[in-house]
């Protein structure tokens, strides 16, 4: 190559992205929102159309020595619908393309798409179709989301104003632990004869890791009680990212209250056995599949009776930053690896 | 892995997807068409939305070699909007996903959406997302498209009546002839310490494999001319394959004439060269991107005008199964590796 070369993780994750997908113009007046938010927008006449597409590969996104092709199906499902929940929409199609490695038979595709099928219907989206390919290399899956909300229920991450409350859903740092036990019981297990996996007691994060649970019905609550979140996003890279991701399109500050941020006893019980930091979990770990939004302080008695979602802070002005207050009353300031402000 | 071990080579491409996508009942009222046709459809009030995604692997759909990393972004969503063109609908976004090999720099890939800045220029799409991973085995770019129909427009594979003509946009066979020239040429450099690839001559069969062109230009003039087909698909897996697809899905037989197929002079010249057939790259050689639809014997005279359309033969009764005519006379069965009707 003649023209220099620059190695991609010079630029990181979301520079890539904003490198390559910079000079596409929109040319078609139904694209009311292109890329940067969860889903892209675009308009289907009394409603929005809500349009994502998540690629997962063997060897990076899973590992399939440990992650049962069933569940693996079933989150793959979960990781689509979440780029769709995030803009206060429901998911209603989808469609699932594969990459299959000689190694696996069809018994096996079998526990991937029973596993997908457990998803459609739990989460009532239709499967409406896909492509399927022969790999050389291991399991790829790709899938593609459509869903629908109504146009002034729509929700970008853009919308945050100061005071405006900063909740959450679920609870964090679980499915990155659950990641840590499955790594070191696979290690254990590459350097024994007779491995018994010490997985008692963690059955929680495991199952945040391998069988997360889409928020629907979190959305499904909000649509209920009349709230439209002035902001949303899915917690996918960890809170951290996430939260300035908000702060970004919202062009806003944002203080949380470290005390607050929900983390599960056995997230924390594993931390300690790893030596870890659970909050470095809940901040940077991801895979979390919850929803981080903002609502007006007028509606917090509303969010309270919702149950299950946690108010952790509340928006300030760019110029305060984003900062994460200590319980001693000690400050530090969010930040999170790959991601550059402006 | 106890119950058993089925090679997914048992059961060929179609019968894998028929498996695998059975057991999937439609849960929401707007999903109008689901798997079955080459994009799923969707209820979007005045217009139908159509929905398609494909998945394209390195050293399985691709190979870097001599594959220019700017004509196989171009190509990767001719491929998806083929799908929509195929339903007689106008493509207007996209998501492009890619699993990025350590292997490519950035400005490697600054040329993979050159080309698809390219073909959303050339095709009026809009990029609206897509996901970029890292991939520790090879490149991996996954395309989902959307494009609209108006109602009474769309067409599915399954609308063919006896007596309907069969056309086809383009010619065929040449795509296929184009990669066996390129195969050829990388075992000769692979041999080879001072290589000159043979290349002269055959700029025509290279364009066809390396930069093919949607047929978007076809469906625009059957648009204007008010010609909606009974039936159409994309052809992607050849002629023999995907008229078979008509056959099934319309119920009905097919009679084709062999001398009435079009293929390109230099298709019939690298045929030659090579010691092959340029009649059976024509049907099983796939990758030609060109539409196969049937229209009414009534519209005869208005297809002969709009250009760029053959006639190839016409539709019959089921009992008839597809038959392809020779120029003797002579009658030869129609059939597909890997298809299985019924």
């Amino acid at each position: 190559m003649d023209k220099g070369r620059t190695e991609i993780a010079e630029l990181g994750e979301f520079g890539l992205i904003d490198r390559l997908t910079k000079d596409f113009p929109v040319r078609n007046a139904g694209t009311v929102k292109a890329a940067g938010d969860d889903a892209a927008v675009i308009d289907a006449g009394d409603r929005y159309m809500l349009f994502s597409s998540d690629l997962m590969l063997e060897g990076v996104d899973f590992d399939l020595v440990y992650f049962p092709l069933k569940h693996l199906g079933y989150k793959a499902v979960v990781r689509g619908i979440g780029d769709i929940l995030a803009m206060n929409g429901l998911p209603e199609q989808l469609t699932v393309s594969i990459g299959v490695s000689a190694k696996l038979s069809v018994e096996d595709l079998d526990e991937l798409y029973a596993g997908i099928r457990g998803a459609c219907e739990d989460y009532r989206v239709d499967l409406v179709g896909g492509d399927t390919t022969a790999s050389v290399n291991g399991l790829v899956i790709g899938i593609s989301v459509v869903g629908f909300v109504a146009k002034d229920m729509i929700t970008y991450r853009s919308g945050a104003k100061v005071n405006d409350l900063v909740c959450i859903t679920g609870d964090l740092g679980a499915a990155y632990m659950g990641l840590h036990l499955l790594e070191r019981e696979k290690r254990a297990f590459a350097g024994n004869d007779n491995p018994q996996p010490q997985f008692e007691g963690y059955e929680y994060i495991l199952r945040r890791q391998l069988k997360p649970v889409a928020p629907i019905d979190a959305v499904h609550s909000l649509h209920s009680a009349g709230i439209v979140p002035t902001s949303m996003i899915d917690i996918t890279d960890g809170l951290a990212s996430d939260v300035l991701q908000i702060c970004k399109s919202s062009d806003c500050g944002v203080r949380l209250y470290l005390e607050r941020i929900p983390i599960a006893r056995e997230t924390h019980r594993m931390a300690e056995e790893l030596k870890a930091d659970p909050v470095v979990a809940a901040l940077n770990g991801g895979d979390d599949h919850e929803l981080l939004f903002t609502v007006p302080v007028t509606r917090q008695g509303e969010i309270a009776k919702i149950g299950g979602i946690d108010i952790i802070g509340h928006i300030t002005s760019p110029l305060a930053g984003a900062r994460l207050v200590t319980p001693d009353g000690g400050e530090i300031s969010v930040t999170a690896p790959g991601f550059r402000d402006r």
